[in-house]
């Protein structure tokens, strides 16, 4: 049987447990897999994929994830920026699935939207408490899209917020953030890019700039101490920050084989890449002095953060007894993939001769 | 919406349209997709996957396959040959679905296990068809698992089979056949191995000999005409056929940048290597006189066979109205993941604020 998992299951989840201890706990889960990560025993594919509709802007991508002796998780996303203006859908839309490594069994398929947008937040919390300078208080945002609710929400979770700035080249999309995030009780404020840019502590990119249209802002007036959490960087030729800021700050990737073909780490030589964010968690004294300087999250989107995300919300939904088993799988005979047609239930035939014989009739 | 088809749903059709009926559609569908497949619009990516609890015979893998402007359908495929003695389910196990590429969504999900068993018979069916002799009576199937079942059915659509001999080295698999395949009323008896290919006009080997352990047939008094439908070879090291039989035969591909990591053709060179199957589809004229010569279908499963029989399965939901919609993607909202938890249906909470604040409580 497959445990489907849809969005009003992950709803009735998010219902019961709260957001902020969801989002607590997705924080808490991936710092964990990030200082137990283990290649020996996780086996992370680099994401691939199509361009869709020969637009390079457009892609549907997979993401396998192997945890030996235990799941394979399986994310397949698709990145469409024209959606919310065309279909009125997100730029992001996913699905997450979970296989059997014994029997080779699809266990559990869910959305992917939700626990996407909140696995990013998430991971952004955590590189932000590993790299930023404890005392941010001033966040500001580039790009106010879904993503960027995630983003804000994951930050005030880690971070003492006084003050939040946002921009988006989409006049409507900056005027309505304030009030999608409103259930935080933060002082959120549309502001010009260099106002934003001049006073914030922490920064984060979630744009959907086109490939060879970045960077999304100026290095200029920017805090000395200032961390960025670049998201939006995940194609080839899409970056979000100016090479400068990259070139003298730590630039820590979360995967690095997939941030030098679509992430900020695309700007770089290797000898210019720091530590990956895996590295700093392992080892977070050994980094500690760069809170005081300029720091770089070169968010991609990483499999193990997905990993960690789905198996988060299919524990949930068996302890909550939420989702449908569905038989989706024709698996009832090892030697016969004709035997399910003859069930005590099969209707419209009375014996194997009358179903195999049957002419079409309809 | 994710129109999801599950095993009774594929019942369903199967029992309506009747699985005659159903093969003779398949084979007419692949021929054609093999006739009319450009490469400028249909995108296939070479199958990937996992190696399973570190067994170099158990994968996880996934086949993308782009119809530009259209689809992306995306085969999950597992294969376990432990699963049938182990736990009683078939060595292939798989979940096929499609996206829509104008906005990346989840379109189908649908059984994949009685879809590969039919495609896979059907693509042998093809191959039969345009490089068999057309006298050919006599029809010798090495390895009697569950995919033997599908290509026997597939062979007496476009075979006028006199006489079947049967051979696996495990004696109930190889007991068990003939009352399997009793629907196809044929003289069907298990045989030495020497017997069956001394006898075979068309040979299918479709084991689950491991890596390195082929071939599973010696090149003894073989037809001079013989066509082998080689269904079993599909990973790195995994081939069943005699080096000798390939060198003096036409060895064609499905996929060669498959088959050459994964079929029959890792054992040849290049320059030994045929047409692919799809070449002799396009111009059959050209490769009749291979009929009275050796002949063998390198089938290591290709995308295009899974696009074309995932659309039929599709269709006929559709004109049948079987199948559920489920609102799996969480896509309410183009800019607020959170938005979903605030349906008229939210239960466990009033409002918002209630939702964002809500303390654990279970």
């Amino acid at each position: 049987m497959t445990h489907l998992i849809t969005q009003a299951d992950l709803r009735s989840i998010a219902l019961t447990v709260g957001i902020d201890r969801l989002m607590d706990e997705a924080i808490a889960a991936i710092h964990d897999a990030f200082c137990r990560y283990d290649q020996s025993r996780t086996e992370v594919r680099k994401r691939e994929g199509f361009r869709l509709q020969n637009q390079r802007e457009s892609v549907l991508e997979w993401m396998p994830i192997q945890e030996t002796g235990e799941v394979v998780t399986m994310k397949l996303v698709s990145y469409n920026p024209a959606n919310p203006e065309r279909s009125g859908l997100p730029t992001v839309i996913a699905s997450n699935s979970l296989y059997d490594v014994k029997t080779g069994r699809l266990l559990a398929l869910m959305d992917g939207v939700f626990p996407t947008a909140l696995r990013t937040g998430a991971a952004s919390a955590v590189a932000t408490r590993l790299l930023a300078h404890p005392d941010s208080r001033c966040v500001g945002i580039v790009g106010c899209g879904a993503q960027a609710v995630t983003q804000l929400h994951a930050l005030s979770r880690v971070l003492r917020i006084a003050r939040v700035r946002v921009h988006d080249v989409n006049p409507r999309h900056q005027a309505s953030f304030p009030q999608r995030v409103s259930f935080l009780g933060l002082d959120v404020r549309p502001s010009s890019l260099a106002e934003l840019c001049a006073e914030a502590d922490v920064l984060c990119t979630a744009t959907s700039v086109p490939p060879g249209g970045g960077p999304v802002l100026v290095d200029k007036d920017l805090a000395p101490h200032l961390h960025v959490n670049a998201v939006g960087s995940d194609l080839p030729g899409k970056t979000e920050l100016p090479l400068s800021l990259l070139e003298r700050s730590l630039v820590c990737p979360d995967y690095l084989p997939q941030a030098v073909e679509e992430g900020e780490c695309q700007q770089l030589r290797p000898d210019q890449i720091g530590p990956t964010i895996v590295d700093v968690a392992k080892d977070p004294a050994r980094f500690e002095r760069w809170r005081t300087q300029s720091t770089v999250f070169d968010s991609t989107g990483f499999a193990l953060e997905d990993q960690v995300i789905t198996r988060i919300f299919w524990r949930y939904a068996q302890e909550l007894g939420l989702g449908t088993e569905v038989a989706l799988e024709s698996t009832g005979s090892a030697l016969n993939p004709y035997d399910f047609l003859a069930g005590p239930d099969a209707s419209p035939a009375r014996s194997l001769d009358d179903v195999y014989q049957r002419p079409l009739d309809r």
